[in-house]
């Protein structure tokens, strides 16, 4: 199979290789002249030959309406957009909805897989029409990984990019439940073998997992993590799956912690602590610590 | 009526001061020999003609045991011993026990009021025997504001400690609500006068408060409270409150959250943040920012 | 000075009493016959003979941008819409851009006070511009409280809203702290007095406030409350203000943690727990309840 | 090796079972006649003739203490006791105070594996002395996971059930934020498919898990849980976590939210809700359900 994509960055660019190594084309297009196929989107669009074109965007989230703007006229009925990237889920109701009048079909696709994904496979969440999904999956097959997971269509549009956020606001809870942990094992007096103890829960225990590997490979570089900063910096799947679960009712105490706890770590100083330090200056005379003092 | 108060810092001082304005007689002891009218502990007991005795015990949590250990062989059968400081609520039926061979009798009461007290009054949560109480309602009576309230009969021994305990728990989450409304006011673009909005919910509104006044107070002296470091000390009432909480299996997110805000402002890194950053990096590829970098 | 008023339910009748109180003229409008001072919308503007004419929209939020549109075709350059419900603070700047065509002005009112705001005045927070407000100044001095407060200018086109969704926000966080610190009293053996505790924390304490005050009264009407279900319903503000925070980068622990809370009120059952207790029967063996054994 | 072991429920019978499949000998104690080996402590300590004698108690924390006073009469200086049971870490210490006199010495084991561990072993983390632990290494050999991992010495007296603990209380955060997400997406409009989304998960995903693959297990035998209550028991070690968290300093905002969650989940109705709706009722009229009527 033939398909075009845009955007070769660290995912895009891993990506086309893993959809090579299976023997499929890709027309790959980005504007840094270093990693592109083609010179332009309407190069890349002119050498997909198949009918119906199939074209996967992976792009920063800013940059996603631009190119469907751009490709959509380049396009025929039939030919399908697929949206691979960080994309909120609301929009993709909105892109199919642009796109129908064109005779242009929509598919979002929500990816998981990081640095890792080119050796392990992608974790691929789609949201689309059946027939679309059928049209693509060669495609999937060769992202996914090796198993017989990895692979969902989620349900309707928004659903593959909806799954993937999902999963994005359970992995902000896990890491902060795991970081927790390890905060208060550093911390404990009676304990003095904190990265052991993670190595051995690597097997026979219920909290087994991926994310706890990597906190071993860590520690195993860092022991006490000495040289990292505890800054975190989130991405827009941590706020959006709050604010979904805000709209639909959902009580998400652990993710939103989470998000928190990240925003706190993003601040030099926080406003909110700058204001009870004052009220406890005010009712009981504690003393402020000066700004710069801390 | 005579009482004999051992203590008087910033909180003992000002009894000591309200009790006299009152026309009661306080013996005070304090170590330091600018403030104590005694000088020692002996001739404090000594000058007290009463009977029953009556001292009041106003020290630092770290110095109680020690201090009614020292006075328990001076003071005779029927004798009071007040406890009026911060000690733990579990603390008071081990003291009540110790006393009660000798035929001591305690009463334990949690104290609000702080640098207000002196001109406000001093609300007062006791527990202990209704005898014992009543025989101390004199100098309850000099303490406590003016008006009807500001004084409780809590329960038994550890009564008036759990209150003042639970008092100052409620206490940390209204600050943090307060302070995160703030925070959220400050950082909005369409608002201008995050001030005078403060100033104008002091009437009509359904979250008008004493903290709200004293909120003010704080901006009028330094509009965004540039002058001072977002730390915030916490006392021993908030973590036994939530202790106290988890043990008798009642849920309280938003005081846990309010005293986890602080712990959180009284560290200069954030190991979890450190793990989340590293966890991310393992996976993602995403950057850390080294230590000192932020 | 004249206004015109849409929508006389319990809040906006209240309103129009208490400006009419002051001495100005209402005409309201609402399409309930019993309460309605005009037989419709255009009879209302026809009897508005100032100029600028004023109309102030006092209704539930899904019926605020029908009204406007309605309403804009009948007035006048110059004229001004007053929306006064708990209109979500991004519509504000909508409806200003909406009107400016027409040279109609726009201007957004939060307004706080409930059933006591007849009596005691509404607390307004208002946005929009100055000389908007200006002319609508005796409106909003007929409705404030009677002392210095109760009154702010907190930006521009959405300020109002915003600090009134803030104003929410923090009711939320206080009004669960009181009630985590409730429960906890309740459970706790040593406490017998719980009511009295509370009425006792009026005077001289830290944590005194109106909610303290409504509580006791509450406590008055039923001590132990035996006779309210454990369901507390959420208004949009709730909701909006940890939307507003999350986009903002802002952390809000307690009053996200007040909201997830009245979700779970809400709940006949929890989906999250049951997967929780279906996780533990998985690893441990521990037993589930079944449905309706609860 | 010969071991005693003292306790032979469903963990107990389970881990005499691996140990003699690794081919040692176990005497076990239970006073349940149908699963004991002996008929009482007596017999048990007659039948162990190695020396140093190990014993291993197995029980609920309820009867730690009575049999570990019962035991140490019967043993001889050198040998060891192991409690391998849920017990609280800061009891660890005191047990090995209490038979250090009598040369007995002790070690404090926490067992993960539920009811899983027979066949993959039990992950152990141990507290004590080296010569201790290198004594029962055959035992911890036996029990533990075929692989690489599963065992850890953690630290002195008290760190193999403190590790044991912020295991718990970290498996609390992550099988939240799995149940949060799981909720989520159950509530989504846009999603059809679950329960496959979870299943996809399972390779080439952050979030991959054995919870994960539990919960896929769960939802196979009943896709929406619909036969589940939402109901989930808490054991001491999620109290513990929080608890010596405060005591540390350490903000653990996901355990704690985990914990509170489940303690929501155990309460017919909620006093702090009651409470809250109490006060909406108070200041805006806003109806209260009637007990029983939700």
């Amino acid at each position: 199979m033939q398909i075009g994509m845009v955007g070769l960055g660290r995912m895009g660019g891993n990506m086309r290789q893993r959809i090579r190594n299976a023997g499929h084309e890709v027309v790959g297009y980005d504007r840094n002249p270093d990693v592109t196929d083609v010179a332009s989107l309407e190069e890349m669009v002119g050498k997909l030959t198949g009918s119906p074109r199939v074209v996967w965007i992976m792009l920063p989230i800013d940059y996603v309406q631009a190119t469907i703007d751009t490709l959509a006229p380049m396009l025929a009925p039939g030919d399908i957009i697929i949206d691979g990237g960080n994309s909120k889920y609301t929009w993709d109701k909105a892109h199919a909805e642009q796109l129908a009048p064109k005779g242009i079909h929509f598919v979002d696709v929500g990816t998981s897989g990081g640095v890792w994904g080119l050796q392990n496979g992608y974790a691929l969440m789609v949201g689309g029409d059946d027939a679309d999904i059928a049209t693509c999956q060669p495609i999937f097959d060769a992202l996914k990984p090796a198993g017989e997971f990895g692979f969902v269509h989620a349900g309707g549009h928004g659903a593959g990019h909806f799954a993937k956020m999902v999963h994005n606001g359970i992995e902000y809870g896990l890491m902060q439940a795991y970081a927790e942990g390890w905060e208060l094992l550093e911390k404990a007096p009676e304990v003095t073998n904190v990265r052991e103890i993670f190595r051995s829960w690597r097997e026979g225990t219920v909290i087994r997992s991926w994310l706890l590997d990597l906190m071993v490979q860590a520690m195993d570089a860092d022991e006490h993590l000495e040289k990292i900063e505890g800054y975190a910096a989130d991405s827009g799947e941590g706020r959006w799956t709050v604010n979904a679960a805000v709209e639909l009712g959902v009580p998400v105490p652990t993710i939103a912690a989470s998000l928190f706890a990240r925003f706190v770590s993003q601040q030099d100083d926080s406003p909110a602590m700058k204001m009870v330090a004052a009220m406890r200056n005010q009712f009981g005379g504690h003393a402020v610590k000066a700004e710069g003092e801390k």
